[in-house]
């Protein structure tokens, strides 16, 4: 049995001109692990129109789940909807659902629901609305594409809406053990060991600590009873 | 005038398990914004053969300059060499150059030149050498595809080794100015200055603080002097 597979698309400038350092990574690569579907390709591109829609397209034939984050705004270079209704030909203006949330919200707050607020509630043609309980400008999710805000607090709240709606396999397992040798040393009896359990991804995770070399072997899968019995193993390999 | 273009392939499933967190993007889109490259795209790909072989290809073939991270150490899971090598059809083994580096490492340290390190200096044909000050194993660059270590601090270094043999571009400037209005008040006239400044990249990135919104706002390009008009008429627009 093999895992629904994810992959996810970061959108933003901000990112690949080294202004900020990418979070909704991490924290997706780990909630989807918990729920057992396995993030296989994540890729970052630019606020350009060709590069979203190609990159969208291929994701989402590709995996099984794509997730996108970022240009949702309502600023210029908020381009991230337009580009999914362009990437499945569907149509895309201000939607009386997502305007009258946010129309709502703004009454509250006293403020103006203005043409770059309304921005905010453009949304495909068949898209399904994903609840933003910190900021309200909604995200979305069309075909097997969720689409959700960047910025890290906003993208959160959205992860923790649409994962009940995501279909998980069995969760990804793991132990490690630290070994205080170089991977030189233990590179032959692991291979001989990932070789024995191929059910189980095995992995070497190096560092060097105090002038001296050492490494993380990580074992996963979803098979609990095949990694206790790898670790017995890995154990006896290399004795404390 | 356009700046050349670069991508980054990213090798490993413990960022794609969520068990680490990659520094690597972050350091060298940094990086390369100094030296005037264009950092255009960036994959994250499990350690995946076929995963890894396509990548390579697509974005060797895409960008003008490639920067690979992970999988060269001396595990069954570090594939990405034998990788590189099927991307380009090249021929691949044990090659002297690297093999001479690696033994007179082992030799000062009284360790075994064993199998699992002569992985290590497993090469492709026609390949060049990126020099590692800090663990020896070397990197390689095979066509526009500079091929280096996961290891934070052993990428940081390779990237040092190969930056002076890329060719940039105007460095990118940029000035930001924090507006402590809500981006719904400020992305109609934000636009407006989008269109009076085609050659520069305007980019808005809301933050929330002590319950008030905000948004710095952050004026990119190369021509320093329309970045100070575009900075002046921002300035006028949302006086403080």
């Amino acid at each position: 049995m093999t895992n629904p597979t994810a992959a996810m698309l970061v959108i933003g400038d901000e990112i690949l001109s080294g202004r900020t350092r990418d979070a909704n990574m991490y924290f997706l690569a780990g909630e989807l692990t918990k729920i057992g579907v396995d993030l296989k390709e994540v890729r970052v591109v630019s606020d350009d129109a060709d590069a979203i829609v190609v990159a969208v397209k291929a994701l989402s034939k590709g995996f099984d789940y794509v997730v996108t984050s970022g240009g949702i705004g309502p600023t210029h270079d908020d381009i991230t909807a337009d580009c999914i209704a362009a990437a499945f030909d569907k149509h895309i203006d201000v939607r009386a659902d997502a305007a009258a949330l946010l129309q709502a919200h703004y009454d509250r707050q006293g403020s103006e629901f203005n043409d770059a607020r309304k921005r905010m509630a453009r949304i495909p043609d068949d898209a399904v609305l994903i609840d933003n309980p910190v900021s309200v400008a909604p995200g979305f999710t069309l075909h097997n594409v969720h689409v959700m805000a960047g910025v890290p607090s906003v993208f959160q709240a959205m992860v923790a809406s649409v994962l009940p709606l995501m279909t998980g396999g069995a969760p990804l397992l793991s132990q490690t053990l630290r070994i205080d040798r170089g991977e030189g040393d233990i590179a032959g009896p692991l291979a001989k060991l990932a070789l024995a359990f191929p059910t189980l991804s095995i992995g070497s995770y190096p560092f060097q600590k105090d002038g001296a070399y050492g490494a993380n072997i990580v074992i996963r899968g979803s098979d609990g009873g095949a990694i206790d019995a790898a670790m017995v193993q890995l154990a006896e390999l290399f004795p404390a």
